[in-house]
């Protein structure tokens, strides 16, 4: 049985969306026939009651928290108050008594609660956001994509490590790694960028590219790129703006033009699986890499089809053994 | 007259697509009926040459130089180099023999020449390039858009004062700020971000509509969104590397299906109109704020189309007298 929980209060949008979000897994999981997975909703009493009636209760256990995180909570608040879901959530994981976390609440007390409550992988120092992103070659690995806000250069070669062996598992058999900078010239930067250049330069030799630019991330340049959290949640945020602009201004053309609308008939198709491709949604969750533990944060503004996607995510991570191949794959047993 | 200053050996594809450019303004000139603009091509001396030989060569004036900078020069030794033609370029507008200087070379070398040899606006501390990007409500000026990688927090609010004066000269009549950080909330970001949004709060009071995210500034959540000049150019480069992935994807649909082509033929103008927006060429160059005198930024990676649209964006800000009125209004006459 694959026993993920559900931190029901966390998100702009919870709980209702995140409730939402668990019924759609359930009717997806009875549609799909997949019959393994059980979903733990933690939660004030008010609102997994409603789990214990549904008509897929079958998939579902309750767990009932008195308290609940604020989404402008401080990371170091967060690790007090240990009644509330997502610390309850996290919990459970390092118990054992279930196998992924699922939480759309803020990042920074997950990452905390994440760290400190499942745990890091050895050698791992901070934990952070790895996504696949679309590019012209299928996809980039971005890591940080906005756990670690500040960061030490020495981090950035994890983070390549982390990256890289996250790749592989996703089926690049030799991924490339490049720093995100802003040029391509060995100088340029921060002086944390050039000292992580440095670092990256003498341990991974040619299958470090170098320096790349934000415009390579989605040009698929190389297949793992590096960032501090700060810079890899603003190229992240960037992306979704970008593909929301063109999106209006095609429904905006199409609209003006009777051209337009005829070729926006025609043109539907292609334009659906853009936007599904695009939909930052489909993603779902992303996992924090690094913690002895399979932790999925979704988007802080999920809705319910983000929520039912970063469940899928979580079960799709547990059945792929990420956490325990990562740990092999980095020659690490064990936790810190 | 309008005197223009052109680096011809700056930028990864000079000085030939500089040269390039360069004729094509004078065609544009000439079709456009446009007699008071005079062109000073700046470089090396088998260079220049070409241009008094030009059948267009009454828009031209040539200066020679006996050095260039490479693109990965550091900013200190561009300082030293007196003789290349960047660095002459510079120094002509310092002693007004010419109005404006562009150059598509090395940003931190440009930076630097346009610091210390032209000189800043009385009160700013770091010039900063700010671009008019696309958004749902027009276009928002992102600033600083790549030249202080690093900076302090009072750098922001500098940034914010010349955006929102940039903006209001572009026809913004209230313009509102807000700073880029990973999060809405206002302990988000580093310690920058943190004190920043104290002291931004401090100035504009409800002006200032606090932090914004990446997927803002497209969004056009504000007129102004004001950031380092590290997150910013990752932004702007995010976004070029997002809109030729989106322009690939439709490509790549409409050639696997007969919908698609029937649908592209009807939606061609949409298409050209939605690339001519989200183009890195046609904005062409960029504005170094803050510094006492025109300097345009051209990408590093610019081409004819570009250095052409560069050309035209200095002609207009001579003509509008950007940098009077940016002194003017910033209330401080005079420089340091």
């Amino acid at each position: 049985m694959i026993r993920i929980a559900l931190d029901l209060m966390g998100g702009d949008k919870a709980p209702e969306e995140i409730k939402a979000g668990a019924f759609m897994y359930a009717q997806f999981l009875e549609k799909s026939k997949i019959d393994n997975v059980k979903i733990y909703v933690v939660g004030l009493p008010e609102h997994v009651r409603e789990f214990d009636s549904h008509p897929l209760k079958q998939y579902f256990e309750t767990v009932s928290t008195k308290d609940f995180l604020p989404m402008d909570i401080k990371p170091t608040e967060a690790l007090r108050r240990k009644e509330s879901s997502m610390y309850v959530c996290c919990q459970m994981l390092k118990e054992k008594q279930v196998d992924a976390v699922v939480s759309a609440g803020n990042t920074g007390a997950l990452l905390a609660c994440a760290t400190l409550v499942v745990g890091r992988i050895k050698g791992i120092e901070r934990p952070a956001l790895a996504v696949p992103v679309p590019s012209l070659k299928g996809f980039t690995v971005l890591i940080d994509a906005g756990a670690n806000a500040e960061i030490r250069p020495e981090w950035l070669v994890q983070f390549a490590e982390m990256g890289i062996e996250y790749a592989k598992l996703l089926g690049v058999p030799d991924p490339k790694v490049g720093l995100l900078n802003v040029g391509t010239e060995e100088n340029k930067g921060t002086e944390r960028e050039k000292q992580a250049y440095i670092m990256l330069k003498e341990r991974y030799g040619t299958k470090f590219h170098g320096n790349v630019e934000g415009s390579d991330i989605n040009l698929g340049t190389v297949d793992v790129v590096v960032t501090d959290g700060f810079s890899g949640n603003i190229a992240m945020k960037t992306m979704e703006g970008v593909a929301k602009l063109i999106s209006t201004i095609i429904k905006q053309e199409v609209k003006k033009s009777f051209d337009g609308i005829l070729g926006a008939l025609f043109f539907a198709r292609t334009l659906k699986k853009l936007k599904k491709k695009l939909d930052p949604r489909s993603y779902g969750g992303t996992f924090f890499l690094g913690v002895d533990g399979l932790v999925v944060k979704a988007h802080g503004n999920s809705d319910r089809v983000a929520i039912k996607n970063a469940l899928e995510v979580a079960r799709r991570g547990v059945e792929n053994q990420l956490v325990e191949k990562l740990k092999k794959r980095l020659g690490r047993e064990g936790n810190n």
